[in-house]
């Protein structure tokens, strides 16, 4: 092996590719076809590596770049590694990270639902996901007696005294025990001081996300419940409640200003799924959820979706899935995969409408 | 050799660094010298992975990002992945992609002239050629009796039942037999429906753009003959002709409006060219073309180039170039490359006038 | 070794991330806590090869991309490859260079101080440091006697005779003898020339930067001598003298207009450094050093920190560094490590103001 190649060892690439074709039609009447990224697992190029520091610690990073495959455009325009930008060190007493880290939430992906909560169908994705933040620092425990606990926190960079508490906090414990999983992960935080400027609209409320879960493999296949309580829906040119208050990163250095009054109505969302080995290779499931406007708004949600896995090897599948959601009458809630289709309906055919998705492509990993 | 090296092993990085002193002066008297990216093979950082899946299936990826090595730019500011940006499956049948692809037309440059249709002499070049679009479904059979035939469609994301017909359509067959090789590359787009707003200029005019080259390869070099007929030609700030209708992806989402009258006039373009290797190292050539404006237009031009490359490895190239070009009374086509310099003449010294290039630098392939 | 992992060896993967907590503290009471990039050896990602060629040749090449690992952005919006994006020839008399490359000054930062002329303390660093340009072609020499020889010449690449005098140009010399290092790095760029508009305001000055360096080894650490003289020093929204006239790029295509009166203002600094190897994996380190505005302006500036690096392995260190620097009464210089901090104090904080900084990270190289 030459001296070059040993030279990259310090680095490992990866990453995947997800397409798909996708249609989406509303009860409005209007539809769309789109070659699409990311049915559920948003493609990405990433670079990691670990150094062993002896005496069973560690030190490691992650690079990791989302992007567009059917366009070639990054994932965020204004961030190269969007996904993940972290160094941290491993030690016996758990790790520790530094920057741009995943939220615990967006990592249980795994263990919400039989796809991994993205595809159309996912009600626990289509409500929406606080995915990552910067200037974060996180620290995991090892795994003891089947628990796992995870904290970050997330800096709000502004000067002065009043912001330290602006900061955006997570809490994690994840327990497994054979066939059995289960958990909750969680974040909040709070808005900015009033200012001058915006004291009478200022409100005080935590922008709030929590999330339990449990998982039960039966040999075969698993089951998965779900429920989330969250406040952190608002309205946005995409419709009702197609946005977030609290953005994956919180603009500028992570703070909100707290003066969106949807942040008063909270939402409960509920989803149970399955799936089942029918063959090595296939794997199909089904999913269904609701999603509850607490506040008596109208403006949660339901629906859910069938869909199947076809592996070709261990890197690469094939997939299909039928998709169907109501929006109530005030609510606006959009399909969405691990990454939003790439032209969409407008508000007007989204608003308080039906809508029914189909969706089939490719993931390859590398 | 190291696991961490292995698991590398599903990803190939690859790239070239190309890099010239060019030197462009008008008959206005006006001229400019730069240190420019691509004379023939733009700067470029390439990932790309083929997986065997069994029974003559293969599964597959190409990322690749153009940039300017002058100044460390990405050659397109929205896309990373600006130059390819795919998966697909191989088969027994043939190999279908998705994703931005490379147009059949840009593919087959090394079929064009012996400049690879790049540098500032090749008229092909100069005249313009659609590169890659976004959304872009593709089909490529096997070679049969020397025939490979490819259809590419890429969607216009569009709601609404009349936008299906605005796709972008290719098709290409080539033809190799020993020393012999020719061929057609084409595309073809229609116009988005007219709107309320543009009903008085909206024109039905497809763009258009069909390539024929017919190849001979006498053993210490080749012939090369090209024509080209095509609409897709239109001003812009930098000149009377130095713009396209239908661009390397057609905004928003692969639609154009049509309403750009210039889609009726047509250009036929004849170009031919030869080289010769002088000694293994050494290889010479000449290209002679001529742009034709059919609409009577006065928009035509013509030039050609002498040129040689001087391999120092396998990887390694040096070359030089004199070009030259004449622009008819109301022609603005300008010296381009594999990429366009990274500062050019203003548009009066281009529009009706000769240009004079010299291009001298290096290519490194990695 | 499979053959994949070869293909790769013709490109070898580098780079490192530093992150550290920051806190900066103003005499005017402000003060900030962030996650920030960069206290010595800003982040970044590169990818590099040589090819021999034989004879004693070889094709190089380099491309460097910084970002900042709190957040996961690029160190600049514009340059995918920042730091560094050339390819080269090395010859057995020297090696010529192509593209966007380091200046010698950025080069030489491990000879300026203990620091490598980063970290808040370093008031060489604060003053400010000519870094890489675009369209530069350089030259070193092979190093003979102790001596090595380097030039650059960056073209402003404009229409038209009279710009070729406002290239950008350097000159460095760089002498090592056993324990001693000594050298001299130095730019220069005459603006471009006086428009119509700005024909009042012209100033024909150049923008100068001449750094002197001394160093010896004394066995358990080195002592650093600097010294700079320039008049690349501007105001900017923050501060009095926070801004360079002269920017990394000079904007547009290497050329400034020479209409900043800053550019009759000279400033010498003055610095020296010593560090000292506790322990074979502990490094301690103190530094002072002061900013002459020879103007008598009263726009100086002084300071130094200590400062200590814990090395976990060779490629990972610990760092932590307390720093103090005091503007005078017109000067608003502001800390900065190997990037800037993610958020800063408001210029009113900085302007005459002492300041107080505290960092405290980690280096992980790859």
């Amino acid at each position: 092996c030459s001296a070059a190649a040993q030279a990259q060892s310090n680095v490992t690439l990866y990453g995947d590719l997800d397409e798909y074709l996708g249609y989406i039609h509303s009860s409005s009447g209007a539809h769309i076809t789109g070659l699409n990224d990311g049915t559920s697992l948003r493609s990405r190029l990433g670079f990691r590596g670990v150094e062993d520091l002896g005496a069973g610690y560690q030190a490691k990073f992650q690079l990791e770049s989302g992007f567009n495959a059917d366009s070639g455009t990054q994932a965020d325009s204004a961030r190269f590694f969007d996904r993940q930008s972290w160094v941290g060190i491993n030690t016996p007493v758990g790790e520790f990270r530094l920057g741009r880290q995943n939220t615990e939430i967006q990592q249980i992906g795994g263990a919400i639902d039989y796809t991994e909560r993205t595809t159309f169908g996912s009600i626990v994705n289509t409500f929406g996901v606080p995915s990552r933040y910067d200037n974060d620092i996180s620290y995991k425990s090892p795994r003891i007696a089947g628990f796992q606990g995870t904290v970050h926190y997330a800096l709000a960079e502004q000067p002065g005294g009043g912001h330290a508490q602006s900061a955006i906090y997570q809490l994690a414990v994840d327990y497994t025990n054979g066939p059995y999983r289960a958990g909750y992960a969680g974040i909040a935080a709070k808005p900015a001081p009033a200012t001058a400027a915006n004291l009478a609209t200022h409100l005080d409320n935590k922008v709030q996300y929590h999330n339990l879960y449990a998982d039960y493999d039966y040999g075969q296949g698993k089951v998965y419940l779900a429920y989330v309580r969250s406040n952190n829906i608002t309205a946005n040119a995409s419709g009702l409640t197609a946005g977030t208050i609290l953005s994956n990163v919180a603009s500028p250095n992570n703070l909100f200003p707290g003066t969106d009054a949807n942040a008063r109505r909270y939402f409960n969302v509920y989803q149970v799924s399955a799936d089942y080995r029918v063959a090595p290779q296939l794997r199909v499931g089904a999913l269904y959820g609701v999603i509850k406007d607490k506040s008596g708004g109208d403006a949660g949600a339901k629906g859910g979706n069938v869909g199947a896995y076809y592996d070709m090897s261990k890197r690469t599948t094939l997939y299909g899935f039928a998709n169907y959601m109501k929006n109530d009458a005030n609510a606006g809630f959009r399909f969405s995969g691990s990454a939003g289709p790439s032209a969409n309906l407008a508000g007007a055919d989204i608003n308080g409408k039906g809508l029914t998705g189909l969706q089939a492509g490719i993931i390859h990993r590398f």
